[in-house]
């Protein structure tokens, strides 16, 4: 095992800590490694017994997302249960809109819900930013601060927020949408509007991600969960300068961009600063590599619902993965886990990946 | 005005008659052509005034679909108030898991839910199909017959269906879905019953087809409106070869193939049989062209969402989209037009769609 060091900022002093298990950071920052590291998004939730149990046991999804101790708790289990090599504290993209003005809530089995969303410019004004609504969040630190101490170095601690464009659609529209319509009509009656609202996420979500990384985050992603229903042109203009602007302000530790469906982005997003690029399962990984070269560290993307088919088949399609991307990849799915994805399935997926190396295939690919 | 003698085939009987505003079929055909022809998809619809007072008065959705009189006159009302250059036959794709014995429901607000979905292969083996189905279809070629004598030739009539895909998603789905991931389940766990089921609804539609074809239409499209849930590969196995069966059946008229989301099929659907290739907004036409030439039959592609800006923006957007495709191109959205979209602003793309020419741009593009 590979110990190395890793420079944890607190309180603007530098504390070295020792990983036991740094493979995930150590292929993020671009290193060649023998095996991918592994793990799943929405890895911390339903498709774990033990998290289906603690969340019945509370009164709503918000519960877990405000108490330290609880996130903290969710975030371990699926280091414990799947032995991924990355932890992602437990938390939710809304809770930047919450902490600049409008509080969401968490309907069951229909997902989140503004009760207030943006109507006006004055509105806008009105919003609280950048470090005063960071400040409000200290839910989140301390949950990192305790997932940290908890995790005692077993695997790096991702750090997360939503991007910029995707906190925008809620907060015009108010709930899911399949086109966000209410959000993009800004975008072409008022783009002025929409930048001026676009610039205060940003500043709010830089300053959150920075009190993220001194609270013990190892890696920062960002989630752009909407970006696909944008042209290419308003991809352009309004969703990628602010991807930018907050690849360019963490510096301490990498970070990950994840446009999700902005499939004709690639290779802008590869000429921001972040470290790794996520990829929805609709790329195909020889593309993507013919794209952006070998040396590009990519994430994902097997598709979700490959983990309903039986293990043989999930075995062969993450090999086949495994063997398309090469070196500088970090395994996971296109998408966060379905819900209902069989555990036993999702564990053939992490072994499959665990048991990999690169060195067995190299003479056949 | 150029008239041109199109055969209309009638119980085996070829009857040439003549098109007053024949621009569209002759740009699906190949030819180069002044201007482009324009339509938009979903065009019969809540856009309009004289629709939303005529569904008022009616007891749902199906009633409209399944009456022709009333199919036949909405179908027309976007050709009086806007002046298309095609008119679409106001129908729904879910007639065919419909006609093949799953009866769908329109919820207003909620959209499509099938009471009954498939579970089980027994149910797939039961299912009505091939010509017994397309036959209980009677209503929508009566609506083509009707719509295409009241049209008297003032433009080309469009038929079109659902591509298999899309419709199996639905049959084991019930609903709409963000994943459709119980449709994509079946194609994990059970290909051969996948297949199985593609393979009747593939034949159910071609009979569906070659009646509207034989009662009036032009030209036919087929949507794949879900095809950007699968990946490449599964694209490859499980949409496009239905696609190009329906492709090389239809022979009397041109065939439109629009798979949305599935950016990455685009070179493997110009290979197909089909005139026509319909895109969503991700893409940017310039980098169409460059893939696939510029004598490719393109129909796309503005955002919807344009048409919520100022009269000026539509109009520049459309031009440069104009510009962008060059000649071999129909104009369009890259998706339904959405109901709130407002109606001066619909008029404004189509006006400037029939003002542009080529031969203007020619120097400078």
């Amino acid at each position: 095992m590979v110990f190395t060091c890793v420079p944890w900022r607190f309180f603007n002093t530098y504390i070295f800590y020792m990983l036991n298990n740094d493979l995930f950071l150590r292929v993020a920052r671009g290193e060649k490694t023998d095996r991918p590291p592994v793990w799943l998004m929405r890895q911390a939730g339903r498709i774990l017994p033990q998290y289906r149990a603690l969340r019945a046991s509370l009164s709503g999804f918000k519960e877990l997302v405000e108490t330290p101790e609880l996130a903290c708790e969710v975030t371990i289990q699926p280091v414990d249960e799947l032995d991924v090599d990355a932890a992602i504290i437990f938390s939710d993209i809304l809770v930047i809109p919450e902490a600049m003005g409008l509080p969401y809530e968490m309907i069951p089995g229909k997902g989140p819900l503004f009760p207030k969303t943006i109507t006006s410019e004055n509105q806008v004004d009105q919003l609280i930013t950048g470090q005063e609504a960071a400040n409000s969040l200290n839910y989140v630190y301390e949950a990192l601060k305790l997932t940290k101490k908890e995790l005692n170095n077993r695997v790096p601690l991702i750090g997360f927020a939503g991007a910029p464009f995707t906190i925008f659609c809620y907060m015009f529209e108010g709930q899911g949408s399949k086109t966000f319509s209410k959000a993009k009509k800004v975008i072409y009656q008022n783009p002025a509007l929409a930048h001026k609202l676009l610039d205060k996420i940003t500043e709010t979500t830089i300053a959150y991600l920075k009190k993220q990384v001194i609270s013990g985050a190892d890696l920062i992603q960002v989630f752009d969960s909407w970006a696909g229903v944008l042209t290419p042109d308003c991809f352009n203009t309004f969703s990628l300068p602010y991807l930018k602007r907050i690849a360019n302000a963490i510096s301490d530790v990498p970070v990950t961009l994840f446009a999700k469906g902005a499939w004709y982005g690639l290779a802008d997003l590869a000429d921001t600063a972040c470290n790794v690029i996520g990829l929805g399962w609709t790329h195909n990984p020889r593309d993507v590599r013919a794209l952006l070269g070998d040396n590009q560290v990519l994430q994902g993307n097997l598709d979700p619902c490959t983990l309903y088919a039986d293990a043989d088949t999930v075995r062969n399609r993450t090999r086949n993965m495994l063997r398309d991307f090469g070196p500088h990849h970090i395994a996971n799915l296109g998408h966060g886990v379905y819900p209902d994805t069989p555990l036993d399935s999702v564990k053939v997926f992490v072994d499959t990946v665990k048991s990999f190396s690169y060195c067995e295939v190299g003479s056949s690919s």
